[in-house]
């Protein structure tokens, strides 16, 4: 077997650009968030445009992408995904960011192409991430309905129940226009999902008790919601750049 | 946006043994050769068995690895997939090995684990292949059963009649004992999708009125096969060994 030790060396084809900005707030899986969006920007200098004819005719893609925000260089053999509430599972029967190689694998549902930019919803790739390749999902060879889902099968998704203030309303409606019945779909598909980190819940049986308020990036917007129990309550939508300078004069 | 444009560089986590030893005879998708089989053996010097439990759950994994049998340097932004028979399609709407980023994505049924050690089938990777992650497939993410398959869509991908010698059936018996079913199912499997590039094959209506004969390495055997119109009739299996040796004799 001619074994090949050395280093393979991948230059990214484009960046994306998403509506999730923050590590806090983005999805942990693609299709999770179907109201998302972001699109993909292929490096001009790479003469890539042709290389995307043909991709009109699928519904979906697969984006291989760089785990970019994966700062610790560690990887640990064992490690506990959200969802297994504090169980530990080996990392190769999860998707954790922190692999030995940090590649990532999602599908997205292709909206719409240009030239050297493609639109897609049901993101979970954070603002900026370098992509590898991009595949066509190719439903003969990618949907398998008889696949047994291992430790996922059971955990429920969406845990949470998701409201909005009468006042956040109408700042979606001001913030994003045409757009603020998917920019508050999208919102309320992520709560629903719980984005915190599992020490902050409490347990399924048993949620945190306490009342809190979180803020996260969402596009150009500051989201805040309150949680009470299993409940989040939207508050108010800021553009970020208001909620920045606010920040600064405190 | 900080832009990661420097490269990214991945060793590989291990590598496959399959019963696919050269290009010709390779399947082009996974699950298009059900009982063909390979393995996985993690590097030992990597540490990661233990990063393997809790995989035994998932019926099927994702393999993202090398095309390390790509010499061809050279990127087209368009390409000739077999199954369009001459047309071409952008490089992206495409699984071909000749991408920006050399990476392919399959998926394979897990058939048992050992330490560092994965035992799987309905693999379309060669020997040696590199592989840089496994994932685990989770279809309520992975499954879209909705997706639309573009180009893909109307093709058969299943285009030849296969038949075996009496004496090719004794063959296989003799070379692989208790798995001669399971091996003799993967030729069949394998021929009928017509591994031929596509300039030997005719067209479908009309296909090549020669009569031709092949032959391919197969695990640790050489399978020859003769083609006449769209019949593929298997006439010998041999030890390469022996079929290596008797070459040298001419």
């Amino acid at each position: 077997m001619r074994r090949m030790m050395q280093q393979n060396v991948f230059e990214p084809i484009g960046f994306i650009e998403s509506c999730f900005k923050e590590r806090f707030g983005t999805p942990r899986q693609p299709g999770l968030v179907p109201s998302s969006w972001g699109q993909l920007r292929l490096r001009p200098e790479l003469n890539l445009s042709e290389a995307l004819e043909g991709l009109e005719g699928f519904s979906h893609l697969w984006l291989i992408f760089v785990f970019h925000q994966n700062m610790n260089k560690g990887v640990n053999a064992k490690v506990q995904p959200p969802r297994l509430e504090g169980e530990k599972t080996g990392l190769f029967a999860t998707r954790t960011p922190h692999r030995p190689n940090p590649i990532g694998l999602s599908v997205v549902k292709l909206d719409r192409l240009e030239p050297g930019l493609l639109h897609f919803s049901g993101v979970d790739l954070i603002h900026g991430t370098p992509i590898l390749d991009i595949k066509p999902y190719v439903p003969a060879a990618d949907c398998l309905p008889e696949a047994t889902a291992g430790w996922t099968a059971a955990r429920p998704e969406r845990t949470l129940q998701v409201e909005f203030t009468t006042a956040a309303v109408s700042q979606f409606e001001l913030c994003f226009g045409a757009m603020a019945a998917r920019a508050q779909g999208a919102v309320k598909e992520l709560l629903e999902l719980d984005p915190r980190p599992v020490f902050y819940r409490g347990t399924g049986d048993n949620p945190n008790p306490y009342t809190d308020t979180y803020g996260f990036r969402f596009d150009d917007y500051n989201i805040v919601y309150r949680m009470q129990g299993a409940l989040a309550t939207v508050l108010s939508v800021q553009p970020w750049a208001e909620y920045l300078a606010s920040k600064d004069r405190r």
